[in-house]
C-alpha cells in the first residue's frame, strides 16, 4: 500500500481508457482479474502471507452471465472516482446505497444486497491492485491507541500519551496519517478493550516504553494497517495478547498471515514479524491459572481443529505443542485469569517477565 | 450518582460497620435490599424512568439459601473496597476472577459463572445506592466523540476539536472527567459509528456548533453516563439518531428511560429530555427513501409488537404513529439509506433541516 495520493486516480483512470479502447475497437468491453475464491488461495510460504494464485478471469459485458456484475464493478469505480475526487469516504453501507438503484426502463436493481457491491469493492481491489482504504471506502472503525507517539492527522497535532482515560479513538483509515515522533520499543496488541483500559490505567505504556493497541474481537482494517505502518515505517517490533483458544490463536493469525477472505489483499495487510506472546498453555502452570480453566464447547473443538491444520501451523512446532496442550487440557482460558492473582499482576509481573525473557510464539 | 470520591468509600465502610455490629450482639449477620427482577420494575411516570418499586428482601448469612450469596456480596464488597483504595478499576470479568476461589476445605467456589459475580455487583449498587463505576466496577468501553469541548482527564487536557479522525475514544467510566470549556448547542448521537465518520469527516460538529457521539449497537454505560454528565452539567439538548427499526427506537428507549435489567438505578443513569431525530416513517417519504426500505423479518415484527406496547409508548400519540407507519409499510430503514441521495446528504441536508424545524419525537 503505497501512500502516494495520485495512484488510486490513475488506476481508476487507466481502467476506465482500456474499456474506452475496446469500446472504440468496437470490442466486447472486458475486465480481467486474478479470480479469487477458495480455488485460487495459496499460502505464500516466501512471503508468509496468504495470497490469490495465477488463476485469472476475465468478465465481459455482452454475455448474460457477465452483464450485471460488470455493471456493479463499474457503478463501484465511478463511486469511487467521485469519493477521490471530493476527498470523502464512504461506508461499506454507503457504498451500497450509493450504487443502490433501479436500470431506467427496467426492473432491476444494479445491487439488491450489500453482498453484491463487497463484492464488486474486491473486484476493483484486485483490478487496480489497490486496497478499498485506497479508493475511499472504508471498514468498520473501532479500538483505542496510547503510547509515546506523536501523530499529524487532518491538520491536528495528536499525542497518543495525553488523552487521559480514553486514549485516541483509532479511524478505519489511517493512511493519510503521519507519524512525527515515534518513541516506543514494541508495540502491545491485544483483543480486549477490558485489557487495554487495564493496561491504560496501570501506565504500562510509559513504564515499558512501549504503544498498547486494541479492537474488540477481530482486529479491523484500520488497526491492522495502524501495526503494519508502525511496523514497517519505525520497525516496531509487535506482540499479539490474546485469550488461549482457537480465536484468540486465530485472531494473532489473521494478523500475521492474512485471512482467506481477504486473500486477494497478499501481503498489503499481514505483518510477518508479530509474535504471539500469550496466553499460551506453559503460562497456564507458569502462572498458576489451572483453576481457571474454562471447558471448551464443541465449536471451539472443531474450529481448533481446523486452526491447527491451517499451513502456517501445521509445520510449526511451537504451535502445535499449543494445540496439543489445548487438547490434553480440554479447556481454554483468558486473559483476564490473570487477575485472580492481582489486579495489576498482568502489568507488574506477567507482561515484563515474558518480555523479557523474550518468551514469544512465532 | 454525585462525584464525591469519599461516598463510595464511606457507604462501604458503613455496610462493614452494620454488619460487625450484628455480629457482636450475636444475631444473624442480614443485608437488607430493595427487590430486582421484573415484579418489581416499575415506570416512574414523574421521574420519566424505569426504577425499582418498594418490595424489599433480606438475606441471611445463617440461612442455607443465602449464605452463598451473602458471602458473593460481601466479597464483591472486599474487592471494590481494594479497588478503591488502590485507585484502580476492575472490568465486570477481572471482578469475576478476583473473587473466584474455592472455599478452604471445601469443594465449593465462591463463584462458578461470571453471571453470579454481575449479580453481586448490582446487590452491592442497590445495597450502598452508588452506581457500579463508583465501586470501580467498569462496563465495556466503546465510541468515539468530537466537538468543540475541552476536558481535564487523569491530568490530560484533552480537546475533543483537534483529535484528526479518529476523535477521542470514550472510556468505559466518566465519573473524574472536567468539563473545562463546552463550545455546543446540542448533542448528536448515533447508534453507528459509519455515521460518526461520516458526519466527523464533513466536520459537522464545526459547521453546527455541536458534539457528535457514537457507540455501535446498543449505548454504553460510559457514554451514557457522559450523555447525562453533558445534559445535566451545561444543559446541552440531545439528539439521537437510529435507524428506522425496532432495534433504533429501543437505543433512544434505553437512554431515555432506563432499562429493566438497570432499573434499579433509577434516574441515575436514564436522560429524560433526549429527543428522537430519525429516522422516522415520515422522513422515508420526505426525503425519497421509500426505494431503499427493508422488509420486516419475523424478530424485527415480533420485537415491534413488544416495544410499542411499553408504557412509555404506549400513550404517546407520536410514537404509535411511528409503529403504525412501520406496520404498515412492513419495512424498516437505514440512517445509511439517506447516501442514496449523495454522501453528504445527511449533513448538508437531512440533519440541518430536521434539527431547524425541530422536527424531533419527544
Amino acid at each position: 500500500m503505497k501512500k502516494k495520493q495520485d495512484k488510486p486516480k490513475e488506476e481508476l483512470k487507466k481502467l476506465g481508457k482500456q474499456l474506452f479502447c475496446q469500446i472504440n475497437k468496437g470490442k466486447n468491453p472486458e475486465l480481467t482479474f486474478t479470480l479469487r475464491g477458495l480455488s485460487n488461495v495459496i499460502f505464500d510460504h516466501k512471503l508468509k502471507s496468504l495470497r490469490l494464485g495465477d488463476k485469472k478471469s476475465t468478465r465481459n459485458f455482452f454475455n448474460l452471465a457477465h452483464a450485471k456484475k460488470f455493471l456493479q464493478t463499474l457503478e463501484v469505480a465511478s463511486v469511487s472516482k467521485n469519493l477521490i475526487k471530493e476527498g470523502k469516504h464512504a461506508s461499506l453501507r454507503d457504498a451500497f446505497y450509493q450504487i443502490k438503484r433501479t436500470i431506467p426502463n427496467t426492473k432491476t436493481n444494479v445491487v439488491d444486497e450489500q453482498s453484491e457491491s463487497d463484492k464488486a469493492i474486491e473486484d476493483l481491489e484486485v483490478i487496480t491492485g489497490l486496497a478499498r482504504e485506497q479508493l475511499h471506502f472504508n471498514a468498520n472503525k473501532n479500538g483505542s491507541v496510547a503510547g509515546k507517539v506523536v501523530i499529524l492527522d487532518k491538520g491536528d497535532t495528536i499525542d497518543w500519551s495525553k488523552l487521559g482515560s480514553g486514549g485516541w479513538s483509532v479511524p478505519s483509515n489511517v493512511e493519510d496519517i503521519k507519524f512525527k515522533k515515534v518513541n516506543a520499543k514494541y508495540i502491545l496488541y491485544m483483543e480486549k478493550a477490558a485489557v487495554w483500559e487495564r493496561l491504560h490505567e496501570d501506565k504500562f505504556w510509559d513504564k515499558q516504553k512501549c504503544i498498547i493497541m486494541s479492537s474488540q474481537g477481530q482486529t479491523t482494517r484500520g488497526i491492522r494497517r495502524l501495526l503494519q505502518r508502525l511496523s514497517e515505517e519505525h520497525n516496531l517490533p509487535i506482540y499479539v495478547l490474546t485469550d488461549f483458544d482457537p480465536w484468540g490463536f486465530y485472531i494473532y493469525s489473521v494478523i500475521k498471515y492474512g485471512s482467506i477472505s481477504l486473500a486477494h489483499l497478499g501481503s498489503k495487510m499481514t505483518i510477518p514479524t508479530v509474535k504471539f506472546l500469550g496466553i499460551t498453555g506453559q503460562d497456564i502452570e507458569n502462572y498458576k491459572l489451572e483453576k481457571h480453566l474454562i471447558k471448551l464447547n464443541d465449536k471451539d473443538v472443531n474450529r481448533m481443529k481446523q486452526i491447527m491444520n491451517y499451513e502456517w501451523f501445521k509445520d510449526n512446532k511451537k504451535w502445535q505443542e499449543q494445540f496439543k496442550l489445548m487438547k490434553r487440557l480440554k479447556a481454554k482460558a483468558e486473559i483476564q485469569a490473570l487477575s485472580s492473582r492481582g489486579i495489576s499482576f498482568i502489568s507488574d509481573k506477567y507482561l515484563p517477565e515474558k518480555i523479557n525473557k523474550k518468551d514469544f510464539i512465532d
